[in-house]
């Protein structure tokens, strides 16, 4: 059993690794074995279909993505504290080592977003809660006083995404390397604006 | 020959709405002279190759994307006017009913942003003229004094991307019904922080 858990792990961790570069679309259940030198019947008793393999890959990187991204934040003091920590872990993991590709989950959205399935209804729930752990995490910074008591913090949330976006577009695709430099700023400025009382915007 | 051009063209308006849907990967000859009702050695003449079909899509939507959103932009007054206009069709653009399942330009520069290539290559080229010509259209601005002197144009036009990547994600991806109206919200607050002099800011 033990074995077996280790074996499925590393498995994930080559589909990931590989969906990262070829797309969830792209990664077969050919290329996992030969990557992984394990026969594709031995794959097909780990996942029984491509659709299963997808949909595992997509909860592992979500996974990954809370304990490295959200769980580290929930041990920041709530306010700013919490809300710079959430976006400095999310910038970090734009880079993590696991996706050597690129951000599986930004990848995945844009892959899946018009393809109905179990997929896209895994994904869209775990973009919803990060959406609503970020607006969440702002509502705590107007309660501790360190944001505006008019924020509105679902728009919050939603830059912090753009901004997330934009960062991954500048970095990857354009291989920018003011994409860093360019990330801080717009967060900065969005920081500045959170906490300006009404009277000094 | 006319009709040679006419043909080509009903093949690429019918592969930039099957990209659009399964991805430039997802895209085959095979999918494409079965919609089409075309014989695949048909299609093979017109493109020879999956990567040079690739290619011609690619060039086929930047050109669409040039006409749609860049050059219209170009009628409307240098300054405010035109950083409108380009933010107005971009966003209509997002909904462009030539790609039903959203913006082909974003979904490839997350495919092919780590697949070195002629298709990354022009995909680079292309997203790089674009942040390009936002940044211009600003540094327009500041000369015709709608903007203040010391805005950070390149600043401002990695923020306007990060717009419309956020607009697609919330719009697509969670399927949220605000997704317009936060866009314009950032959009609204980044043109008031270009227009802000220094020293209300």
């Amino acid at each position: 059993m033990r074995k077996g858990a280790e074996t499925r792990e590393r498995i994930l961790d080559q589909a990931v690794r590989l969906a990262s570069r070829d797309g969830l679309e792209g990664l077969t259940i050919g290329t996992l074995s030969t990557e992984l030198g394990l026969s594709k019947s031995g794959l097909f008793a780990h996942f029984g279909s491509k659709d299963e393999l997808q949909l595992q890959v997509l909860q592992a990187t979500v996974q990954r993505f809370e304990e490295t991204v959200i769980h580290p934040a929930l041990s920041a003091p709530r306010g700013e504290p919490r809300i710079r920590a959430v976006f400095e872990n999310w910038l970090a993991w734009e880079n993590n080592p696991s996706m050597p590709g690129g951000c599986l989950l930004i990848a995945a959205a844009v892959e899946f977003d018009d393809r109905p399935g179990p997929q896209r209804d895994f994904l869209q729930e775990a973009h919803r809660r990060r959406f609503a752990f970020v607006a969440k995490a702002a509502r705590m910074a107007v309660e501790t006083g360190h944001f505006r008591p008019d924020l509105d913090v679902e728009q919050f949330s939603f830059d912090v995404t753009a901004i997330a976006l934009g960062y991954h577009h500048l970095h990857r695709m354009l291989r920018d390397p003011k994409a860093d430099a360019r990330a801080r700023a717009t967060f900065e400025r969005l920081m500045a604006d959170a906490k300006a009382c009404a009277f000094t915007r």
